[in-house]
């Protein structure tokens, strides 16, 4: 079983059904066909508050293209020193802004302190011209250290930047997981909290290619059906995008996709951390487990035929020293058997 | 009825029921899935030739690739003056290539002639510094007028620009349509006749999103893998494309449905062109028909429910004036029904 | 004698001895010393206008920063079809404004017809997602075929764009020679007349390197500094740059240099209109002569030690052929001698 | 007196000389005039090698344009954590590569520890898709911090560099300084020690605006004259920044200022390290003093008419805190007066 990632696996049933669905019959092209508008109009429900949306197949092309509306080819855009749009997107950010700089800031598990953006911010005060002009704050919520930012950390991090005239955007690649977690709604993880533009995620937790780029505030999304279009990312056949996230939001699938896959990770992370030599790097608070093991567990777990991803990191915790362990991560998803984790647990325990 | 384009429709079945077939288990992400692998080496046979294939989910984002990949910031494209890529992409070539400069060359039916590429490339030497850089061409087979170069005219117009040492671009985003109206090969319509690099467009001829740049000289390729990424066009799941292309190419499936939509087309035209007063802007060639008409024939058609593109031109041929005439566009596709040509028809002919 | 342009000669006199006498004293670097802003001031009163200046050593940096300030990387920028900025720059604006696209509208004598903008126009309307967005109109003042806009035609051109909500570039690489022709102030060339920024060379005119991108509307200027920044031109030692515009626009000076050099134009192209066989391609509106001659008269030209510049345009007048005659560019300068113009006219006339 | 850089004073007396000296006379345009290419044999000689010049206005022109060269759209370029090219370029290096990552390292004295230079690039395999791809390193030289590499901590940099098929641009805005104090040849510096290519910058040390990108393969030039037209950083006028060259190369005059400047801040520096109170962020190895000093001193130093920049490092030696002094940069030049310096110290030493 492959617990290499959340995108390994396929669509749930619903996500499918819907697809299926929505396949006879003519649909205007180019995101005007009645599945993309019904799916929107879900999310304005779902956000509790006005919309603007656009659905589009990838997150590193809804990350790049929300970032592009906040920030100018001079701007700088302050995330985490290990975030996926710093880190894993090959300068997706860069190519959409035409040039910004991406500002990474360290903090362990995955966050960013308050403190040390604001330090950060000090180095970039606005209207210097020889430097980059402070434009948009990117928060990754689950971050990419499985961890969350609670809702008031959140809300820190959006004053301080919209103190400065910056607009806030946050990676929801998992979304959901981070919002069953915290047991919260969409609204409260994000505009309550200060957000202006979520990249709301639906591939990883149930869908096959389905991200939707959200704006509470339509003047921000005026310009962006003209970035998404010339970066090549307005499908023609719109209601594949938007049958998927119907199909995903329709009777709260999404939410037990991601109750069932965050369920999932807790029971191995209880599982893994019970076994002698085994420890968490960080907490597991979503669906993702980060275990630092002796090199016989990790055999184990994989003659077992179990697979996670070899992983590293420069935000573990101080003191923290993966020494001769294999640091590995483990990922759930709405596909996650039970019956997988317990004998990836019991494969461990074996070690 | 819908014809107003072939991507008003979803998929077709063995399409979708490739992607049904596809959706269970584990697999690897980001295009190394084993679906985009047998795809991959089904364009290998498709065009008998060793072939480095990247797919993406939309026309747009392949053509744009495709270019980057043999245009510098500072290159030129020659292309038809009323190209998808220079028209109808809202500036994503130049997006991706950092700038390069499209050229159009006019044409009658969308074609460009082999004497006006060479007077265009004389205005473009080599090595004059304050000039953009003869890089490359990109032709369109179906082109936007529906009509269709010869294997004869691709291959003369690929000579202009190989001895230029500019590389070619095939936009073929109706590239089954094109073959089997020439009745001919993919490999004689591209390498054979000496195109570099094939947008190979599935999406409107039975998938939902899938198109393939295929290069037939993996040196050119060697970039690509970052470019798509860096572009957002890299799915997680690659299985969708993935499943979709093996559906697509499967028994044959692309060249049944692009025989069906060309069937339905010259049936369109045919019926057409024997209602008095209603002219054709080109020959039918392939998919598409582009009738002039008096109001009243339009109004009939309308009336009886069918809907096509209202259209305009700059490559009319000499003399062929629209006066007071409508101008639309009817595209057929895998879907189209005979009975609804015969209703059209019929509405028609009642004006 | 070389008259192939008139960037092929120093700087005029007053122009040096200005920056000989900037040079002396520490002033602050990145364009914020005294100089520069008394350049600037000077400009003010040229224009009669509250100015937002800045100051760079290039015209093609002033002009593809000037047109990025007003052209989205999803726009278009309407010129004519042999323009500087779509032929001479290298994919400049396309550079700096992050890939807009230059649509070239064909006119004889390097201008553009109202009708002829109206008609192109209507082939980019606003919102069409496809389409790159109409944002900037360029105008060159001299045109590339040395003659002028009269300030009607600037405004009917003008009020065209601004209608459409398209903002207005006067590319004024020859800002002083059209102004001094037309007899008319620097006010009733641009702002007057209904442009939103200009390019005020004074390079060509009498300086080393200086051209002032000229804003009348501070709001349009608003992110400038970082344009000019990023794209590398600002000077670090902005005196340069200041000082040179103070000597070129003090006491008239570059008027004077306008006029001397737009005299001896007039008087070479009279002298060659009247010699058999030769003919003028455009009539001499400003300091450029383009004379189409017997190969012979070319040979006497060339045998007495003149150059000037073999040329080609797809601009002339109907029916004007070149057949076998040649096409060479004359231009004056500040520096043209009286006894040069007599002499070529001379050489040419014993031919 | 103004300390606050090396860019508030003028050219020295033989680079002025020169200009006028070239400024008779007509010269082709666009550098290919007599004195650029007399001022690039030159470099030769200087360089001891063959090398591919191109001469422009602006440090963060050449700059940016070097590393345009060598590092495509989705490269990444290391360099130290405060370098100018990361810092103070406004997002230039970003822009000119189309989307480049400057990977920042930080480093005590503005100089990156070859171990921590490994340690990063372990974090950027090549060929791994989701990360941008190493491509250069960039060194400056002297560093922000005023401080020097030795050469043969160039060297092990660039073998670093370059065993991992990365190239090597070094930014030597202050390049003459550094080789003087070094007491080493320009080859010595570059490609001896394994550069490949070179910001030599004259601005600072007694040009108006002169800069030269110096290539030694010109392989790696060979799209250059492409990249600095588009970026409107090829001058008309090419004998301005040809004859500053001419000038500031001539009879050593560049050593003699750098000497001047270096000897200058020396003295400077030993002065004020003499003040009680006073500290020294960094030891003064160029033309650079970081002075950190008592409130009371940096209010005496202004009183007297002297004025240097207030400063902030990331890059200070561990355990050094400003605490309640003031950290100020002095800057010493060709210009700078022997005087003054006695004065500055004089006024610092009577707090």
């Amino acid at each position: 079983m492959n617990f290499a990632s959340d995108n390994v696996v396929g669509a749930s049933r619903p996500v499918l059904e819907a697809l299926l669905a929505a396949n006879d019959g003519s649909q205007t092209a180019y995101g005007a066909d009645a599945f993309s508008a019904r799916g929107e109009a879900m999310l304005a429900d779902v956000f509790e508050h006005e919309v603007t949306v656009f659905l589009v197949g990838t997150g590193t092309g809804a990350n790049a293209l929300a970032l592009s509306a906040i920030t100018p080819p001079w701007g700088a855009v302050f995330c985490h020193a290990e975030s996926h749009v710093l880190d894993d997107e090959c300068g997706a950010p860069e190519m959409f802004t035409a040039g910004a700089k991406l500002v990474g800031i360290p903090g362990v598990g995955g966050k960013m302190a308050a403190a040390d953006l604001v330090a950060t911010l000090e180095r970039f005060p606005r209207g210097l011209v020889k430097a980059v002009q402070p434009s948009a704050l990117s928060i990754s919520q689950v971050t990419e250290a499985g961890t969350l930012y609670t809702l008031d950390e959140i809300a820190t991090l959006s004053r301080i930047a919209r103190d400065l005239g910056i607009r806030v955007h946050l990676d929801g690649a998992r979304f959901a997981n981070a919002m069953v977690a915290l047991g919260c709604s969409a609204a409260d993880m994000t505009w309550r909290a200060g957000v202006d533009v979520v990249t709301f995620g639906a591939t990883k937790n149930g869908c096959l290619a389905c991200e939707a780029v959200v704006f509470f505030d339509k003047a921000l999304a005026a310009d962006f059906q003209f970035r998404r279009k010339r970066g090549g990312h307005t499908l023609s056949k719109g209601r594949l995008l938007g049958a998927q996230l119907v199909g995903y939001l329709g009777n709260d699938h999404w939410i037990a996709n991601a109750r069932h896959a965050n369920l999932m990770a807790s029971v191995l992370a209880g599982g893994l951390a019970g076994i002698p030599g085994v420890r968490l790097a960080w907490p597991t608070q979503a669906n993702e487990v980060f275990a630092v093991m002796p090199p016989a567990v990790d055999e184990a777990i994989r003659a077992a035929g179990f697979r996670g991803a070899p992983w590293s990191s420069l935000s573990l915790p101080p003191g923290f020293e993966i020494g001769g362990d294999r640091f590995v991560r483990f990922v759930t998803s709405w596909a996650t058997q039970a019956d997988d984790i317990a004998g990836l647990i019991a494969a461990a325990g074996r070690a």
